[in-house]
């Protein structure tokens, strides 16, 4: 038996990489020409009676520094990005939107960043495409709040609407806040571009918008519930099909890897750090003692799997991508 | 602020699925048709100069019971299973291969199933096709060890070559053992269906298939590693480009949950469990201290990821999609 010699199989694996290849006697070869390009990225799955395609919208590459959580040294943030193969100096946050086809009704919650928030994000559309689903199609879009990796999926950068036919369906409580009772000279300085953000997408459509109090039934068998915090009215939506049932997070919990393992971990993107975490302990205590099905739109795609409770907190165990429905 | 009572969203949730959805004022509307299937799983990413695409060939479920883990009660192999939301009477046992685009040479690490093994595994080829893969443009299989669902894929069932052009190359001590060594009767009985199945891919190519001695460079930038004890010749592969580099698992650990978080449990798989297990752990902690990027044949799709070092074992740390080379 050949002995595993640490030094000679790394230097091994390492130098082989700086040789050129002799291709000796072997047949004159073609290249190989690189595709150069992602394939699609999109995971359908059925509950109960409903069919589910998670749709990825990509990353979100956004720079971190000690203010990035408010309730933990930053040297512990680092930690638990290094501990997951993470970067440290800035969070990768996955983005993945969700269609619910009961049958009967097309449902997409939330929609995307529509790739006017980063390069690296604003596949939501093409993935729709790849799987086979017509924006025209869609009958209601369900918003769970007004941050811009949620809603500009709505438009078009120039003001089209990309689901001409869709509902909109937002939370009353979330409405309320940035349509109604924040200006830009009263809302806190850090949210004043999500505040313009939902004006440029929201305010010609005052009308055509359905509110809805958070609790209520929204759509067949999806409804909502309160997870304030994170905004004010921010909601999360829970799916429930035959005796299958699962739980859409929405924002209720942030990149899994930092807000499901270290749930109390105020990160600045919740704009009332102590409720959001309240509201987060609690659901999470829910789905974990219930074994329910979750999907997170920041948890890594296809962004499906549950919550198992921990010593100190809890963790995101991801599904295992099924061949078939 | 809505309260969040637990058995109102809970009863909520579950009910509205039995209640017939009240279209009310809405305007008439046409069905939305399900798709019924799932769609193309393959997943592309850059290592140095190369181009990787691991190829889902789905999952293949296996009845288990206390016999299932030769050196841990069942009890608390179940428990593992349940910790991580599978099913406690079966091994659902993903697969995924993996293509190496240098440029210039097209090289499959192992070939699936060939759906010969189970109606839920066997996708590789279709996956293959989706990702812009011509099977006549593969060069080279490295065979990690012969047990059926990673040769089965040479050829069909009805014995054509799969990939016409490509050159296969096999670990020697793992050919000496299946080809020369052992026969039906000489072979342990549980390796009987495995050597009569490699009989059936391999004894027709004897002067074709390449062995190489386990520790050599077999590609360029692919050194195969001794992983012995999962078979007699198992072995791993090293792929570096440029600064990067990965260790392609193969079977060096059965599924991650239980068997990376405990290296030491010897699954029936095993052929020689104690073995098999030194080995996987001097794998674990190289890959773990080095941070080195792993694929795992049975790992959850894509399969791609790291290994930490935790108290008692080790635990896989998937990567995130990304959605750009």
């Amino acid at each position: 038996m050949t002995s595993m010699d640490r030094r000679a199989f790394v230097a091994g694996a390492l130098l082989a990489s700086g040789l050129p290849w002799r291709a000796g006697g072997e047949k004159a070869e073609a290249g190989a020409p690189q595709a150069g390009k992602a394939g699609p990225a999109f995971y359908r799955f059925r509950l109960g009676d409903y069919e589910l395609t998670a749709l990825y919208d990509g990353i979100w590459h956004r720079p971190i520094d000690g203010r990035f959580v408010r309730n933990a040294p930053f040297a512990e943030v680092q930690k638990a990005l290094a501990e997951n193969f993470l970067s440290v100096d800035r969070l990768s946050l996955p983005i993945t939107a969700l269609v619910v086809n009961t049958g009967v009704r097309l449902i997409l919650i939330d929609t995307g960043s529509a790739g006017q928030l980063a390069a690296t994000a604003g596949s939501m559309m093409s993935n729709l495409v790849a799987a086979g689903i017509d924006p025209k199609a869609i009958d209601t879009i369900l918003v769970s709040h007004f941050h811009p990796d949620h809603i500009n999926g709505i438009k078009t950068k120039d003001g089209r609407m990309v689901f001409p036919d869709a509902e909109i369906k937002v939370p009353a409580p979330e409405w309320t806040y940035w349509m109604d009772e924040v200006t830009p000279t009263t809302v806190p300085e850090a949210a004043r571009g999500v505040l313009l953000n939902a004006g440029r997408i929201f305010a010609d459509l005052r009308k055509e918008v359905t509110q809805f109090a958070p609790g209520s039934e929204v759509a067949p068998g999806i409804t909502s519930i309160a997870a304030y915090g994170h905004t004010p009215g921010h909601v999360a939506y829970a799916v429930a099909s035959g005796d299958s049932s699962m739980m859409v997070l929405c924002d209720t919990t942030n990149h899994p890897w930092l807000f499901v393992r270290h749930p109390d971990w105020q990160p600045i993107f919740d704009m009332d750090g102590p409720l959001a975490a309240a509201f987060r302990r609690r659901m999470l205590d829910r789905v974990a003692a219930d074994r329910m099905l979750v999907q997170g739109y920041h948890f890594p795609f296809p962004a499906i799997g549950h919550i198992a409770k921990s010593a100190s907190g809890y963790e995101f165990v991801p599904v295992q991508w099924q061949p078939a429905l």
